[in-house]
């Protein structure tokens, strides 16, 4: 046997270890968990990929009380995810989003109208992973601690509102594409789109 | 004379051109110019490290009319240069800014109140670099075209009001990391804050 065809099966193996072929079903720099079991909150969320920002959305549990001023909410979602989606329209298993909440800050410096963003009010995460939440599909956490934000956290119980809102309104899979500019046109394009997502609907 | 001492001055240029090395001094990931010298707009910017956004906020030449709807505004840097801030509180030569306006939506699907991002409005840069504007340091750009955004735009003049608007009135260099909730703290800790910034001045 010559050099080149010996060379051949480990060349197959090679390949099917690489991470591009692993890539085929489950994002690498998704979420990761301690030994507890629970869902480590990311220290360097900000060089995912950003998806969108609100101001004063109804959105999710950290949403400001009526009458309390306005609060922006950050968008991010994990690099593989993102480029997995923008290549098909659909969110791999192990997909993790970051919701970041900010205050909304006016009269900052030369800014003499609207909102600029301040401090970090809360950080949320949404989970794909049909292993651990095979009822669920996603999994929600909240990393509000008692002295600040928490290093991990258990998944939110499913008796939680963000489990049937997001099972109920959203416009791809789980998640609020609809609010997501670039990915909305993505998911029409390859037909995601939830065949129940109701634009007009209201909670 | 032996085989490893006859590789060291090999070792010591190739060590002297490496990536690591250059990147000294300058972002290897930043602009980009055609051959005509027009900064190319990048594609993939929504990649690029996100900064901060604002909403309404009176900043820039792609602002809103008085009496218009509020926009929103993202920023984005590349992705070394913004690591480079996060270890010395500078910018380096090569940092590159894009500046993307969007449309603020309102009673988007679920949304009651606040406001979404919509369709893109306008994008802008800005770009340090001492070689191509060793007046200025840094220069602005505006891919505004006439039918729609432009791929490549040319400076704008130095009489444009952004020259003189980023050299008064900004926190860090000429970038106004006082918007930039992240990085503010970073220069504060680094002492790159200048010395002439003024939190309580009004254009």
């Amino acid at each position: 046997m010559n050099q080149p065809l010996r060379a051949l099966p480990i060349l197959l193996i090679v390949a099917s270890l690489s991470p591009a072929s692993r890539a085929q079903d489950r994002a690498a720099d998704g979420p990761r968990y301690d030994a507890g079991g629970k869902l480590i909150r990311p220290l360097d969320y900000r060089e995912w990929v950003y998806v969108t920002s609100g101001l004063g959305m109804t959105y999710g549990p950290a949403q400001a009380a009526a009458g309390q001023p306005p609060r922006f909410d950050n968008v991010f979602v994990n690099r593989e995810s993102y480029r997995r989606f923008l290549a098909s329209g659909k969110w791999p298993d192990k997909t993790m989003f970051v919701l970041e909440v900010r205050s909304a800050d006016s009269h900052v410096s030369i800014n003499n109208g609207g909102h600029t963003q301040g401090g970090l009010l809360a950080i949320e995460a949404a989970v794909k992973d049909t292993t651990r939440f095979p009822d669920t599909t996603w999994g929600y956490f909240s990393f509000d601690g008692r002295d600040g934000l928490a290093d991990a956290a258990a998944p939110l119980p499913t008796t939680a509102t963000c489990y049937a809102c997001h099972k109920k309104n959203t416009a791809v899979e789980q998640t609020f594409v609809q609010f997501y500019p670039t990915l909305f046109d993505v998911a029409k394009r390859f037909g995601t789109v939830r065949p129940d997502y109701d634009p007009s609907r209201k909670p």
